[in-house]
């Protein structure tokens, strides 16, 4: 981490300092929360996973019908000179796209330029591996947010509450649990469970989810080793009778879940099928970035 | 409408002209919707139903643990500034508070000062009364938000998209029904019907929609008129077979619902119960503001 060095932020087009970059009072991201986001990693100077994050936001984009900002090629080298200018070896870049900005309506204004934003910050992934021997926790809360959570947009609330409702606990995340029992997601990480026969469970990438990038490799990993993976929905009830729980995330690869809701899950210690996922996408983001613990 | 004049906003304690009106890339109401507003109708100069937007704001704030960035009697002060500033006689002000600008993470910053915006803008009510002649229709679209339609976020991405459908549809507002059938509101507006006995039917203030301040005005001023409202909850079943229908908003107090998905209510046209109404809510916005059409 080094401190006092000004973070500089991409804002339609400049390079500015974090302090003094903004955007109209009446961005359609600020007013109405049309805007979608991506959140990626950086190892050894290396973007991880930089083409699922782009194919993922031209995706979101695509759903809410905003005109990508530039090329794919240009967000990558806005992107690159992102991560120069705040000299960002291991961190965190964080790439906002919004409708922009036009006078407050509802429907989508006739001629408006999106709104692009690009920031990033150091981050310390060696803090995961740490936790991964104590593991974490979580608190279930009701599913409360709306039908299109496949959209990685900037309608966050619902999650901050969440997470919110997590730190009180003490708690490192919150699952959003159904009336019915089904377990979804995280509030901002893929939930999974490891059944007593030894399959690997989790939501399947329907509208009720944000399909994870670190999901998706964990999943194409665990068919490589013909490790058994079930993309179903589960149940809380399943949960508590899980022999494992764990989480996946960009900024946290594949936490072991130790407690639920205060409650031991298994063992009330990372399990060996956790530990060995964990390891398979430590040793995969090595091969992408270089990038060792 | 004033072609020419500069807008001016308000922007945490400064007045500024709305092209360089700025907020934090990191204001959370930005990169997490987690903020609320209002939008109050002006006419004549004066601020209709002042007090229980300020007091929905409040609440709003309350239950998303966002400081109140000033007190109630602050809020009126800059407001008039506003409308000073602004030169609105007839118009809107738009009041936005969010939890303010911090490093982005989801739980609530420790210490953070919340974001508060005002701007207006000039609106004609006038249209509003022609359309009443006239009535307007709605699409229905699937309720797809989240649960807690009470609290006025900032969160608006599906009224966006439904509000975007139903101006592709040509019509003027998309109502969200659940897969059971039940009307929740629409977009930015209460849904009403009137059943064949007279009776005058709205979803129930609970958690599905925001109790807007107009529907809260009709109420009373039914009641005191001994007309018969039930606040229920109804489905698209009933709203077919309804006599009449309509909407009732800040920016659009009554206006009759003539057709839905393309399908006539009653006969097709404005009916004597919403007229009446109509007339009862322009009579007590008169009464409140001076203003006539």
């Amino acid at each position: 981490m080094r401190f006092g060095l000004p973070r500089i932020a991409y804002v339609n087009g400049r390079m500015v300092p974090l302090g003094s970059a903004g955007v109209s009072i009446e961005d359609r991201g600020f007013q109405f929360a049309d805007g979608v986001y991506e959140v990626c990693a950086v190892l050894n100077g290396t973007l991880l996973d930089w083409q699922p994050h782009l194919q993922r936001l031209a995706r979101s984009l695509s759903e809410l019908e905003i005109r990508p900002p530039m090329t794919p090629a240009a967000f990558g080298l806005v992107a690159q000179r992102v991560l120069r200018e705040n000299r960002i070896r291991d961190g965190l870049l964080y790439v906002q796209v919004t409708r922009g900005a036009a006078r407050r309506d509802h429907p989508f204004p006739a001629f408006t330029t999106p709104t692009l934003v690009m920031t990033a910050r150091p981050f310390d992934f060696r803090q995961r591996v740490r936790q991964q021997s104590t593991g974490i926790s979580v608190v279930t809360r009701p599913e409360i947010r709306w039908a299109r959570r496949d959209i990685k947009s900037v309608a966050l609330l619902p999650n901050v509450l969440a997470k919110q409702a997590a730190k009180r606990a003490g708690a490192f995340e919150a699952w959003f649990v159904a009336a019915d029992g089904r377990v979804s997601e995280g509030g901002s990480t893929n939930a999974w469970i490891v059944t007593g026969d030894g399959s690997i469970v989790t939501h399947p990438a329907d509208n009720d989810i944000l399909a994870g990038v670190m999901r998706g490799t964990l999943i194409r990993l665990a068919h490589e080793r013909q490790l058994k993976v079930e993309e179903r929905v589960f149940t809380m009830a399943e949960a508590r009778h899980a022999v494992e729980a764990f989480i996946t995330s960009t900024t946290a690869p594949c936490l072991p879940v130790v407690a639920i809701d205060g409650r031991s899950v298994g063992e009330g210690r990372p399990g060996p099928v956790t530990t060995r996922l964990a390891d398979m996408l430590w040793q995969e983001i090595a091969r992408q970035t270089g990038w060792r613990p």
